[in-house]
């Protein structure tokens, strides 16, 4: 059995060793750039844990591993474009250090290249490992679209929410432990126990996400504090309070996300004291715990030793309390 | 054995019963929007007519034909963005209808799906007929680089004109018929031939354009005639003339190409007038003609009787005869 730090090493060798054309530069080049600025490579990691709940031998799963990790940066370098963003992991964004052009070209064939290595498996794992890319594939592209549909939308209901980082987050992680798990011989039923564990880890992830956007510290956050509440963005803490305030606090906070012109501090110190007064946070922590129990039933169920699970809780324990 | 006619019939079929989700309609939608506004349909044909050529039965090539069809809207999808295309076969190109994220994140979905379709394929076909799939995507997406590269270089060599035409067109067309042949039972060494008969026609067909595009009718076009001339596109026929003009001739010319204010007729008339004193017009006719040439010995190798090969004959025809 491997340690999640050993399969960590494993996956950055494979980043590293990912084989690319050198020409046209231009194609390649910020493929190359965006697979070496880093990020956690959860999905890779997960996938391999997937397979190793079952076998000691990962080999099929590695090539799928990295597969799943390109096909992740890829979506990456499209949203950046579609959201505008400068800024990647602390570097520039393909689309600012290059252009817009290159980004959608070098995307494109970045999700070629997925699929290349989706396709590195046995021939008896071909197509349900396929099958389960097609559907992650186009759910993350849907999850993705239904987000910049919210912007445009004066309210959405907490279900929609839901539902939207779901498809946009949650689908891919559970996809990676269904296909580490198929790829170490689970069974069918194993496999989506493991596929549920991902979707519910992804949510509660997320939803954490909002949270620490508001209560982080900063340097354990690595982001902005409050950059959600400056952008209006539609995070469950938002979404519920927009539920739950009178409507006295209601104007209070309509004319803080109407207003075009604010001092970046103050706003955030507003609408955070808003959230505060409502105790969003402790009931988006609760809907968080609601999913993190839902992933621990279902990796229950899964039928293997209890210590070959452990990993998997760790794993699941590190990315949600990077704050504490 | 299925004439052209009843070919193109399947085709259409197939493009209308096109299964698509709702929603998010922005997704979809102008997926439906550019899949149904036409064009020869050429690639499915073409796949259809691969299989035919080895069996009457062609059930099995219908779904991946379709596949390489919406494969090929995909990259005018998100070639239109790129060229800053505003019209595509007379309609509004979709990131004109809506907006480039639109067009962005549905091209990238029905990148998808054109994997979904490839895959609705027998087991024993699967891998074969994706690992084509692969490579020619990628080779597409690498011809679309070197062509918008070309247009910051002073000077391209014939050599690679060529192979930016044969990549960015042609091997599309190489692999309809290779796939098709493969799901006729074809052995691989037919297939390939199939493979080399439609990327041979594929240059040959893309020289046509280069000539039509200055020489053709504009009634039977379909396009504006000398549209390539005023955007100083390094076609065939102005790479050869900067190879052949004398200093005199390259001064004249060069003075239409470097001036942003002109006439349009003008311009045609004077280049066309440059393009005539030279002859290149006789020397890309050549040039096609080897190609046409290359193409039928190609299927002169396949082993199948010759009735079984008119079609394809014609076909071939048909695609170059636009104009006459």
């Amino acid at each position: 059995m491997y340690s999640i730090k050993q399969l960590q090493e494993i996956v950055n060798k494979q980043v590293e060793e990912l084989v690319l054309p050198e020409t046209p530069i231009e194609l390649y080049e910020p493929i190359k750039y965006l697979m070496a600025i880093g990020g956690k490579r959860m999905r890779p990691v997960l996938t391999l844990m997937g397979c190793n709940l079952f076998t000691d031998n990962i080999e099929a799963a590695k090539s799928p591993a990295l597969g799943l990790e390109v096909f992740h940066n890829f979506t990456l370098m499209h949203d950046d474009i579609m959201d505008n963003a400068p800024i990647r992991r602390g570097k520039e964004t393909v689309h600012e250090k290059w252009n817009s052009n290159v980004a959608i070209l070098s995307g494109d064939v970045m999700l070629v290249k997925a699929y290349e290595l989706m396709m590195q498996t046995p021939d008896a794992f071909l197509r349900p490992v396929l099958n389960i890319f097609n559907k992650t594939a186009a759910e993350v592209c849907e999850g993705q679209q239904i987000d910049m549909n919210f912007e445009q939308l004066k309210t959405v209901s907490v279900d929609e929410y839901l539902n939207m980082i779901a498809l946009k987050t949650a689908v891919l992680l559970g996809a990676c432990l269904q296909t580490g798990a198929l790829l170490g011989n689970a069974s069918n039923e194993d496999a989506e126990h493991l596929y549920q564990l991902g979707k519910n880890l992804g949510i509660a992830f997320q939803l954490q996400d909002d949270i620490l956007d508001v209560y982080g510290e900063p340097e354990k956050f690595g982001k902005q504090v409050g950059g959600d509440i400056i952008a209006n963005k539609k995070t469950f803490l938002l979404i519920k309070t927009l539920e739950l305030a009178d409507s006295e606090t209601l104007i209070s906070l309509e004319r803080w996300l109407n207003t075009d012109v604010f001092i970046s501090e103050q706003k955030v110190k507003a609408v955070t004291d808003i959230y505060n007064q409502l105790n969003v946070k402790a009931l988006a922590e609760a809907q968080m715990q609601q999913y993190v129990n839902l992933a621990l039933n279902h990796l229950n169920e899964v039928r293997t030793g209890q210590e070959r699970k452990q990993p998997l809780i760790d794993f699941a324990n590190q990315l949600l309390v990077r704050e504490q």
